[in-house]
């Protein structure tokens, strides 16, 4: 696999850190996930839970490894320090300044390991002024401007329903972490790398962005109309809605083609799309008279073979039970030593040499901690200490 | 840098492919962007045009080379056939088969080059019922159940601003490369990528995917509500409004002690968060009742001293003078040719060791087509007849 032979000490919790881990433990990292003894990460008791098991937890730490270790005490601390000489990567998603509270800043950790490779995931940035504020995903959400462009024109600016930051952070702390394995390859060094919540989401702003930095003109929301193309969104059927994108005047010909309507073409008020901005919902009303004669399936067959951008508009339920997402395997079942089959996402990189695998399910809290506390050569008479003192 | 030394050849258009190779080009791989002679990438034409550049171009195109060459001629797909062997990677987001049709599929590329790494960003997988449609940003999100969970409950179901399928099917290519190449490192062989735009929205659905795995019903849509914690949500303060987070009863009980509302823990109707639920309206009007007493200034930094997670919506503007993301650099400004400062996006990801950096702004088209035939070995002879007929 892409990343056998990569150990990862992981140190992070919830969800931002957890899907950075998660995607380098599917390339094949060992991971090794250091929880609270007692009490472990706060999502193994958060969504459903079937048979004492949080789905949402099992999703995000397949393939990792479980060892709680008390980082409060000394001996925890001891044993963190015996653990990170032999990782090429940390990963946490602390406040900044927290690690080196803790004993374990940059220069601790170099000590510890001269190539060590260190990623930060936090709210707002290592320094600058809101660097100590306690961050969460609606925030970050909030003060990137991302907020101020999802939504209706008439709505107040929404987040994104899916936690959007947080898993955007940690794909780009994925990022920075295996850059760093790549230059350490070449050149024998290590790194630190910070990732935050907030300019992760900043960094999703786009033509929005670019548009605004060149006039100066803030984007407005525009809920599913395109900002400079009409028509375009979502057409109601005869049995429900289909998102329709003609992006360009030469799709926007494909698309009367496919909908027989060409008379709208000599339309005066249809000509450019300038005119059919200018007359947006009478373009679309003489679209959905069209379209309400025949059921979403027929037109999406039909647009489609026009070449015309389309899709329905799926749920959760019609998503998972589409022979496409089946195809590309984007649900799969993994064992649980309970005998329960625990449904989770699947892979969205696909290799075709070294493919993703869902190797073990996410581990009880500290399924590992003895075989960890072994591997760094702790006897079993030390190993039974720290456990009577509540270490690990 | 990071990617020093990689060499990338870049055969992607729009904003998909661009921005999952100027995210390599950004961390110091050279990549080589090839464009159509005369049109280039569509995207040169979009968005706000300033003194001839698109600064939308500007953004996602910095730090690369652009080569004319058309791909429809023998010509120039014989300077692809040396160009190839001399690049580490290949990036394309043609439709899945067209790199087949042109001759360079994933045999015809292993056998110019045994340990390259193909990367193909597609709508919907390279197999599949759904390969050969067209894709779009927008129908991506349809169709991979975001949609359904973006927006308000009265809403219909909301596509998000920016592309974010797009762009997150980007960050997947860039993850899978980076994967690939360090495989490459330790095993000498390439491998074959892909990732969908579809795949790329689905990998995004989280905690609402789990819990739907688990127990089969579908998470409604909740605007800026959470799902399950009240109060949450946007708060109207005396001059504008507050996106407040007190995600657990501890934050709670912090935000009431912030809020001076002692009294609301007394309340019948707000003792634990299920009551809170049930009675979302009345406690957010018990809470705005104070809120709107003061500025939202006035909140922020007292919510934070707190410790309730909690900031300003902020728009493009406010989020750019905003003294954190100047902190951050999320907005840098380039030195062009022509004088022009461009003002683009910095980069989320922050290497303490070997930063990201805007070396090179975006190249006018074709504007190392003579370089790199020439670094190809081509005659000058050769090459003025290559651009006599058009072939670049």
């Amino acid at each position: 696999m892409p990343l056998s032979g990569i150990r990862v000490l992981d140190l992070t919790r919830i969800i931002s850190g957890p899907y950075c881990t998660s995607i380098l433990a599917d390339m094949g990292a060992e991971v090794i996930k250091i929880e609270t003894p007692g009490e472990g990460d706060p999502v193994r008791h958060q969504g459903v839970i079937k048979n004492g098991l949080s789905w949402y937890f099992a999703n995000y730490n397949r393939n990792k490894r479980s060892v709680t270790l008390d980082l409060y005490s000394q001996e925890g601390k001891d044993i963190l320090r015996r653990l990170i000489p032999k990782c090429d990567v940390v990963i946490e998603n602390y406040r900044p300044g927290i690690m080196d509270k803790m004993g374990f800043g940059d220069d601790a950790l170099k000590a510890l390991r001269p190539d060590i490779i260190h990623c930060s995931i936090n709210g707002f940035g290592t320094s600058g002024p809101y660097r100590d504020r306690p961050a969460f995903d609606f925030i970050a959400q909030a003060m990137s401007g991302f907020m101020s462009l999802n939504g209706g024109e008439s709505d107040p600016p929404m987040r994104a329903g899916p936690p959007i930051s947080d898993l955007v952070a940690g794909m780009n702390g994925a990022l920075g972490v295996l850059a760093a394995l790549l230059r350490r390859e070449r050149t024998g060094r290590g790194d630190s790398i910070s990732v935050s919540l907030m300019s992760s989401m900043i960094g999703l702003l786009s033509f929005q962005a670019a548009n605004y930095f060149a006039s100066g003109e803030l984007p407005p929301r525009t809920g599913n109309d395109h900002g400079i193309v009409a028509p375009y969104g979502l057409f109601e059927t005869a049995d429900g809605q289909v998102a329709i994108a003609p992006s360009n005047d030469a799709m926007y010909e494909k698309f009367l083609d496919a909908l027989e309507l060409q008379s709208l073409r000599s339309h005066p008020d249809f000509q450019a799309n300038a005119d059919r901005m200018l007359n947006r919902e009478s373009i679309k009303a003489a679209i959905e008279a069209r379209t309400r004669q025949e059921s979403s399936r027929y037109w999406i067959e039909r647009l489609n073979r026009y070449g015309v951008p389309c899709g329905q508009v799926l749920n959760l339920r019609d998503v998972f039970d589409d022979p496409q997402v089946a195809d590309q395997e984007m649900a799969i079942d993994v064992p649980h030593p309970d005998g329960q089959q625990v449904r989770m996402l699947g892979f969205p990189i696909k290799f075709a040499e070294s493919p993703c695998l869902a190797r073990a399910p996410a581990p009880s809290l500290g399924a590992d901690t003895e075989d960890v506390l072994r591997e760094l050569g702790l006897p079993e008479s030390r190993i039974q200490e720290l456990r009577a003192k509540g270490a690990v």
